[in-house]
């Protein structure tokens, strides 16, 4: 089903594909020399070359067209190349690229309010940084200062960022690696239902064992010893669990009993991701703190940042905020953030998202987990879907283990990639995470991709 | 002397004198409305806007058109608006802004080679980042798991970044509130002449008796138990001492003899910044892994990253390297440094900033230091100078206390920029941090206003 675009053809950005060609091998060329890649053995890894992108596709270096169903890391939530947030980029290029942190910029104001009218309560103060590591570090950190206590909660299941204290706040196997004990970080159980901690047997036993268990390791822990408790407010490449009912507004009591600060990390699940621009706002609570990144420029520009309450922002007003960087607030990558949200507003695309959820892509996948025997389960909302692959419906085995891959994974991924699709893939499981303007002819696409690509898990059990 | 450009002007980026005034009104309101700064009491600050900058030149928000001898914070090394990245950043925007890292990327490839092809010794590598921070944090992370060892060696007076780990290696009272003693960060004292820590009285005497200190430091904290020492090549924020003969080629032999790994931080004083592409060339030294950011793309776009050797790169050949960024080599910030240093080439600016350092800049502080009571020592090289400010030349007592600020330093500082200089102030010092490509005429411009700005100080003393 792969679509090869002709040689006579011209790509979306005006590349021939046979420019196209040359430009990739030279790129994998110098890739392979001098790009060290994240999270990777080097030696063990053969780069995809992406060299155009449109919409909902992305173009491979042998002129492929593949349908973006990973968000590339989940971020391109108004899709590629998106022509109002290009020529927004160009115009303050032009204008100004830069200014350092400490001097005012009209570009930062204006994303600082558009920000903060979307945030739910009195998250009015805006702190930006680069992306979505920083953006935790940094409110771990107004937590830690604004409680005067150290220690963290953070669920497993749970990814936070790749500097120390954000990989220590991760609750995947990527921590392993990076825990030396000294990160000030208690780890729990979140509600899987799926594949529950709890033993329970429905959301409503989920929900109360979760929040019951939680309770029983904070006294056992020391109630007053936490400044904070982090948590996705749907986790991510974790799995997308969307919590049950009653979950988070119990997690916001629970904060408000033991004086902890409630930060929600929206750096996947914001911006529209989930039909709503904060996904904390499916469960009508209100954090103390929501970091952010990706969607808030869908990745053109680097950004990130921490949206903050008034409560916290006063800890700092006449005592000074101990943490910087030197490109908070940059001019281009807030003027991309303006156009980004201005253009997410002007086309209904939050609409979108929950519509795609609610009547095409999770109706779908729901007939996909009814036809296939390796789909264990699917969940999801908007435009942020999980297909959990197993290898037995009835035991619930993983296709791949947790932490690592497996043949039949790999056989799923090279089955999207060879039919046209571009997937997010995750141990045992296949993200469907398309942009957030998808069209249903789009999602139409991918399910039957989907399809057949379950076809050949299935052959394989 | 400020220029007060008339209401009927227009600024470089052609927005109207009358316009700027109203969109600096508004970007201030908002900004204090919405906007948390970097390391301020949020209810003490009032920010410049900055509204319109071009080559060496930046205008507030009241149409006034200021020389900035700051560099922002010390990155805009090709100066504001160079058309050529402009024009780079705004044709990579229509072609493609954005790619996951795992995928490859024709801008991040070309970025790589041109950074690996200007670092020393077999520095082939290069891990991008979004900064300064995360680049250090990626740097102890890389060393750590080379040597297995988890202690660090960092320099009191110096600056790394503001994530956790990155501040904890800082020797600056910004690192006080965040230090909960598990970074496992040793500091130690580096070469100052004029305020040694050695009672030296000569570079000789500061070169034996810190590598001395450093060597018995070591001992005392156990040989085996450090897996890097990172330092400034030359300090940058914490007051351009740069390293008297033999001192980094001291070091180099102490991280050979221990078995520590080198990590040379030049975030500010790399690309071109001391009238070499990489400061550590100006001492024939090569590291074993260098961060950079700043002046790789001039801020232009927020890109850091790490240049990592041969020998550690093949550490995570086939082990995977555990660390990662969802904007690792962003194209549209790859683009931005591919357009800046071949501008950098082209223009000759490194060569520029040799020349400026060595037959203008450098002999007019001297001018100034001979002729001023406040003035204690000028240092630098390239365009990387501080001006030691004193209350007494014998005693060498700061104007303003370590960490601190004081009248008098105020009193400097508002001459600066009522006289029109963007000046970068740290404590007791101010820094001359011009581009790479300044004009004599604009050093000079910059040297009779901080002339004027002394005669204030001196008047105070």
């Amino acid at each position: 089903m792969t679509t090869t675009t002709q040689d006579t053809a011209t790509l979306p950005n005006g590349l021939s594909v046979e420019d196209a060609r040359a430009e990739a091998a030279r790129t994998y060329e110098l890739d392979r020399t001098h790009v060290f890649h994240s999270w990777s053995a080097q030696g063990q890894i053969k780069p995809m070359t992406i060299v155009a992108s449109d919409g909902s596709y992305v173009w491979d270096g042998d002129g492929n067209k593949l349908l973006d169903f990973s968000g590339q890391l989940v971020f391109t939530n108004i899709g590629h190349q998106h022509p109002k947030v290009v020529a927004a980029i160009q115009a303050q290029a032009a204008k100004l690229c830069t200014v350092a942190p400490q001097h005012a910029n009209d570009a930062r104001s204006e994303a600082a309010r558009l920000i903060a009218e979307r945030t739910p309560g009195d998250l009015n103060r805006v702190f930006f940084t680069n992306g979505g590591a920083d953006a935790v570090e940094h409110a771990v950190r107004m937590a830690r200062l604004h409680t005067g206590r150290y220690k963290v909660l953070s669920r497993y299941r749970s990814y936070h960022g790749g500097t120390d204290t954000a990989i220590n706040l991760t609750g995947d196997p990527r921590r392993y690696p990076n825990d030396y004990a000294s990160a000030g970080v208690v780890h729990f159980n979140g509600p899987f239902l799926y594949r529950s901690s709890f033993h329970a047997e429905n959301e409503q036993q989920e929900t109360e064992r979760a929040l019951e268990y939680l309770d029983r390791l904070i006294q056992h822990e020391g109630a007053s010893s936490f400044a904070a408790i982090i948590l996705e407010s749907v986790p991510g490449t974790a799995g997308i669990m969307v919590p049950p009912p009653g979950y988070m507004a119990g997690v916001r009591e629970i904060c408000d009993r033991y004086g902890m600060v409630m930060i929600a990390d929206e750096v996947m699940a914001g911006f529209g991701r989930t039909g709503e621009w904060f996904a904390i706002q499916n469960f009508d609570v209100t954090p103390d703190l929501i970091t952010f990144a990706k969607g808030v420029t869908s990745g053109y520009v680097p950004l990130g940042g921490v949206a903050i309450s008034e409560e916290i922002a006063a800890t700092f007003n006449d005592r000074a905020y101990p943490g910087g960087l030197t490109y908070s607030g940059h001019p281009l990558a807030c003027a991309a953030a303006v156009a980004t949200i201005n253009a997410m507003e002007d086309e209904g695309m939050v609409a979108n998202a929950k519509r795609i959820g609610t009547d095409v892509l999770g109706p779908g996948l729901r007939d996909l987990a009814a036809k296939h025997r390796c789909v264990g389960e699917v969940r999801g909302l908007g435009v942020f879907w999980a297909i959990e692959l197993v290898a037995d419906q009835e035991t619930r085995e993983p296709l791949a283990p947790y932490g690592g891959s497996s043949p039949a994974m790999n056989a799923v991924i090279g089955a999207c990639k060879s039919g046209g699709l571009l997937p997010f893939a995750n141990f045992n499981r296949i993200h469907a995470v398309p942009a957030c303007n998808v069209t249903d002819d789009e999602v139409a696409e991918g399910l039957r991709i989907l399809d057949a690509a379950f076809d050949v898990a299935d052959a394989e059990l």
